[in-house]
């Protein structure tokens, strides 16, 4: 008797697990991520490879990405876009417009500040309990022996977001050192685009289909 | 009788004033302000000048400025070094670095995003009934003939400025045409600097004389 | 009588003249010079208007204009492209990307290294006693009241140049001043573009002929 | 008498070389090599290890590096400074500036722009039965994973000096990599700068004496 009263007592939260609210995963980022939504998205890319580990509809995935965006758009916009959303999971994916913009108009983003500006950022979606999961800037530019212009900026930014993630015990999905891996072994030419993007920063739908994977691969952990 | 009985109609709000708390007014900016608190800097001697016309004790003078700061750094910590101080008034005196550190270090700030950012700082003040003025930003060069490097992305920006306090309705201290006014009467050796800047961009003793003369005028106005 | 032999004595030297060989006429320049030997372009223009004035037979006119060049790649390919030509008129028109590639791609010019070789290209040409006539570079942006980007950069560039054609006694055909006359008559919404360029630089058909009527001007000149 | 006449037969060759002209060796560059000729400088150094190794009569050092100086620099005063003092060989060392003033005042020079000048200079050189030992640029910082800001750059343009050595069958320094492999092993804590350069860029006096080192071999080589 007592025995099975036990495993009900463990089967009935179980079940209500199953019958609460998908977990709201927001997507917070740049034009890579506004197009991540797009029936090619890496967005929509990782919801149907959650459908199909029969996890869809645990998940409720939102995208949150607006061109152009640097880090201080997203704190800009962060209250209206991600915490009135409520969401439980936050991925930050930021970086590459202010390192880019530097060289191509003048209107990049200082270390100091993009780290401040990250920190603010973290600290109003702690306050809210919620999951971050902070990523690297992936590539400007897919030569994979660190002679695209702004790679050396890419690696510092880079390291400033794996210390973000250090100090602030969060998790890190470390998207940038995934592309350089998968372009060590898979860009044998050396070719600047056409391998994981477009036009050196924007994903074809092999990109895409990479990043979906290291997002739901990082989702799922832990 | 009618006579007396009216100047103590006027009399007693009078003092009624004096006892009243000093109207607190928040000089906001970058190094240019930063420096302003010190012995010569605008905002000492705006407080000097106050203090000369008999109003000292009706203004308490607050300086706000911190070196580099871009207009995105100022929306960043303004709960803590503005909103917090419960000021009456608020000088904004920003945009020198958005221009600037395009050419410098590229790192400026958008135009798009300039303004962004300045109406979310005149927004979070209006909130508080704050009274606001808003500044062009002064100069990078001194040369009258807009032969300075950055001088029609300045002339850009403070346009945008003029509209941002024509659409808001709120008081603007032009003092981008102060200067270059200035300037047409009192550089006619067309020097890059020397005049109100030792360096282009920072004032000297007769800049910061200017700057304060300036804003004192713009305070008691209206 | 008289008057037959008044015709013959001035036509004996128009048939002269005739004879001669036209005058070389090297347009030396950047990608606007590489359009404007287009049909629409203004050295095809310019050839026009001289035909229209019957001066066709005596005026040689040659583009030499490639995309992107800067005054040291003038310098660079000027043996080859003007010298070895033998020309006996060259008009110099660049700085325009010297200006903008500054802010477009880092690229661009330093105001006294521009110097140095626009004074090697005038050095080269003189020892060959071509006639020279520099120009100051037009636009990037049509905005009339200096708040294009890079007008300040442009207007000290011009006066550099005005300098250059001071200092070695040479003809000066102000561009710069002649688009800013222009278009501050002619572009009463102060748009940024569609008036004499396409894109802010590049010569609508309208800028064509503009600048093909100064050229001409500034050719027949003395 | 055998002694005596062997000892003739090594002297007339000696005799005949002391006889003979040192090598003239130019290095040409930037403000590195300007500084080079200083007496702590790498090129006084250079001299120094050939006389301590008994070299000293057999080569004539001279500096021609000045401050500033960019590949289309070192094109446009070759001749006054390099081809008339009729040098044996030429180090060229170039490249830093071209990079660097990307960031800091817009004015670097295009890849494209680097190779067309850089072949110009090379076959200026060659016209005259010069050997020519091309040098990649050092660093600017001296972090050893890739990460200081321009790092990208400086290996993209380092590839062009291989390339350019390669296709011209010419002699490579390759001072990148030789800081590059110094720096791993030596820049435990990955600094910025105070290992081979005290800014980032310019060499401290082990820096010199490491430049001087592989210079001197290079010379020597073959």
């Amino acid at each position: 008797m007592y025995r099975i009263l036990r495993i009900l007592v463990v089967a009935i939260p179980l079940l209500a697990m199953k019958q609460d609210k998908p977990l709201r995963v927001i997507f917070f980022g740049d034009s890579i991520t506004q197009a991540g939504v797009k029936p090619q998205g890496y967005i929509t890319k990782a919801g149907e490879m959650l459908g199909s580990k029969g996890l869809g509809a645990q998940y409720e995935l939102m995208g949150a990405g607006i061109g152009g965006n640097k880090v201080y758009d997203l704190y800009l916009r962060m209250d209206e876009d991600v915490l009135d959303k409520k969401p439980d999971v936050v991925f930050i994916y930021v970086g590459i417009n202010d390192v880019w913009h530097k060289a191509s108009s003048g209107t990049g983003t200082d270390p100091d500040k993009y780290v401040k500006f990250y920190e603010a950022i973290i600290k109003k979606l702690k306050a809210q309990n919620i999951r971050i999961i902070l990523c690297t800037p992936s590539v400007i530019g897919e030569r994979n022996d660190n002679s695209n212009q702004q790679d050396g900026d890419l690696n510092q930014y880079s390291k400033l977001i794996r210390d973000l993630a250090d100090r602030n015990n969060l998790q890190l999905l470390d998207l940038r050192k995934e592309f350089q891996d998968y372009l060590s072994a898979n860009n044998p030419e050396n070719k600047e685009k056409g391998i994981l993007t477009s036009d050196r920063v924007h994903l074809t739908e092999a990109g895409n289909t990479f990043v979906a994977e290291k997002m739901v691969e990082a989702l799922l952990k832990k």
